[in-house]
């Protein structure tokens, strides 16, 4: 037996199922690595010593690669003088005024652990600022593990949800016709980025989609609330709208913000600054202060470089090769959403057996992908990098190509 | 200006409020300051230069001191391996197991990063279980900052609390009472490890509320949770109802878990593992390993060493030289709760006018105390700590006898 599955089956004892949520192992397909050892720049090393390229990024948090120095020497220092208090340290203003500073749509920010309590807080200002109670959010869109929100329906309410609306994302009909029901109580609509659900394509958000919503908020005087936990920080420094020109109220922040720190935030305008302040959210350690010194090192650094350009470059050598190979062999794989988000699926493929052939066979030359979620590019990755990556897509995709001849 | 005048001036133009929560100086008296630079052992310096010993701990996280030496080590290890990827490290396993063995009600663990999440997930676990709606919570007590319970009413829908039902903390006629309420429809019976709510006298649970809470929840065949997040490892290594002879179905711990690093965890019993399979709850950071290790570390700590007595031991000597301080001047000091976890308020002092002068005097002698929450001792407390507060507390009381006098 090797360590992963010795670990494996003490864990099974002590926790139910062995693990839980996101980074579950037993969703990906066997020999995926459930425990690692070792994580540096843009590589994860596992209990048995193998070592991947990785471009899931650990779900997305490391954006300048594991261990970035830059941001590891400013946590260090910040934490030879103080973690926790009684209050917060000096960085707390900093990180806030460096945000303001850094995305046009925010004139205030405040600080929590999880992207779920940034999302939840969205929720509770844009409610205490309308005094309204309806929530519009798109069918599939993921926006935390809370009982409103969570994905799977075990142990929660039906009054957990009742005041939420579905809309369809990027159809302005669906999205009209939910702020129409929702009447004269909507509070608030939330968009993701773009559509970056599990298990099916991306869509960036169209620019008619994102005018409407903006519209349509502003005629019902409810809250815009942009989910930029997942992407923020990969697609624009200023928040993932800012290319479209359109500025929502309150955007939730996470993953990305502390490279790997455990950090979140919520960003809003001025409007819905008294509500935030009305609101009593709080948690032990949302005053961390090394999670903020790492929060104010990664944004200045992510402005200072060009990260997010060379995430893109990299992104678009990656999809290009993937694609070329792809067409060689025949075989119909759509890459969607942004470059530097890639997602890679298969056509014919419901229950992911070519996914998992393909991820599987690149896992076994070295590199880390996700059969059905979105993966990360990271400042760390480099074009050596792509080149093995594109080496164990070749891999994978003739697995697949041998597996499933053509039937034509 | 001084630098904490200045610093909450700039915060106050990118915080709404200029600070959020439970570390908002804004509800302590004038000169308690905002934001801190420096915390060792049982001390903690503002950032005009003033070092208090501090009883407050954070709120609950410092068990063992401000960057303990054994955690801090511990920390770094990890860290030197990795925090956070694609998957937990080992240490999480080495943590459940220790939980599991530590604490006599658990069979399992599972670990988040906010006590509310904790709570959270314990309410999700009991209805998951149960299949039924209704969670029993006494009237004022705190269980975290989500909508279903943030003790503020603002940004939240009366759908958030439509399940939850309210009994009086201590009184078995209303908690039978609300069971019955309940009726059929009973997942859970939500308990403190003994009444600590703000701005009151603490409260023991007395041992026939424990047994009485069992029961109930037995026959109804209902979850017993214990939120031990705030008192949590203070009372009793095994949990806090372990002297009381009462074990809970599901326990939910923070606060002290990590010594101040960001972690919480829900423990369980084999009746409800497969609940806590079936949801859904996670968390960006929730695998961060460094968190994992310092609290293998605190618990290991906690264990090997009498920090539970040492604690007792100078909480008694705090508590009686208070009470021998207050009786010479005739004042009326109500102390209440464990002595570890102290609580001082005042008679006929609805407006805190007492508490507050008494506290800010305190501070001024450089002793950190809190006028309306209960405080905290810490194995990094030193019986001279004590004499230096005892000095303290005696200008505290001298002051409102002062300010106050007897109308006698």
């Amino acid at each position: 037996m090797n360590r992963d599955a010795s670990l494996r089956a003490r864990a099974k004892a002590v926790i139910p199922g062995g693990m839980w949520g996101h980074m579950n192992a037993n969703g990906l397909p066997a020999d995926y690595p459930q425990f690692f050892v070792q994580a540096k720049g843009a590589r994860v090393t596992d209990v048995d010593g193998n070592e991947y390229i990785d471009f899931m990024c650990g779900f997305g948090p490391m954006i300048l690669g594991y261990k970035d120095a830059d941001v590891e020497a400013a946590a260090e220092a910040q934490r030879g003088r103080m973690d926790m208090a009684n209050g917060p340290a000096e960085i707390l203003v900093e990180l806030a005024e460096l945000l303001v500073d850094t995305i046009p749509a925010a004139d205030w920010a405040m600080f929590s652990k999880n992207g779920t309590d940034a999302t939840t807080a969205c929720l509770m200002i844009a409610r205490a600022e309308t005094r309204r109670t309806k929530i519009l959010v798109a069918k599939g869109a993921y926006h935390g593990a809370a009982p409103w929100c969570t994905p799977k329906p075990a142990g929660t309410t039906a009054e957990d949800r009742a005041h939420l609306i579905h809309y369809t994302y990027n159809d302005v009909t669906s999205l009209s016709a939910a702020c129409e029901q929702a009447g004269s109580e909507l509070a608030g609509i939330v968009v993701s980025a773009f559509r970056h659900d599990a298990r099916h394509d991306q869509e960036m958000a169209t620019p008619e989609f994102a005018t409407a919503a903006r519209a349509l908020a502003d005629q019902a005087g409810a809250a815009l609330i942009l989910d930029d936990v997942r992407a923020g920080f990969r697609i624009d420094i200023g928040g993932s709208w800012e290319p479209l020109g359109v500025r929502p109220d309150l955007s939730a922040w996470s993953k990305a913000l502390g490279n790997g720190h455990a950090i979140a935030s919520v960003t809003g305008n001025d409007r819905f600054r008294d509500a935030a302040q009305k609101i009593f959210v709080t948690g032990s350690f949302w005053c961390g202060a090394v999670s903020m010194a790492a929060a104010v090192a990664t944004v200045h650094k992510l402005k200072r470089t060009d990260a997010i350009a060379h995430m893109i470059r990299l992104g678009e050598k990656l999809r290009s090769g993937v694609q070329t190979q792809a067409d060689a062999l025949g075989i119909e794989c759509r890459q969607s959403g942004p470059v530097q988000l890639p997602m890679m699926l298969f056509d014919d493929d419901a229950d992911f057996a070519k996914g998992n052939l393909f991820t599987i066979t690149a896992l076994r030359h070295g590199v880390y992908l996700h059969p059905w979620h979105n993966m990360f590019l990271s400042a760390a990755h480099t074009d050596d990098d792509i080149e093995i990556a594109l080496n164990a897509t070749q891999h994978g995709l003739d697995a697949v190509a041998q597996r499933f001849p053509l039937s034509i």
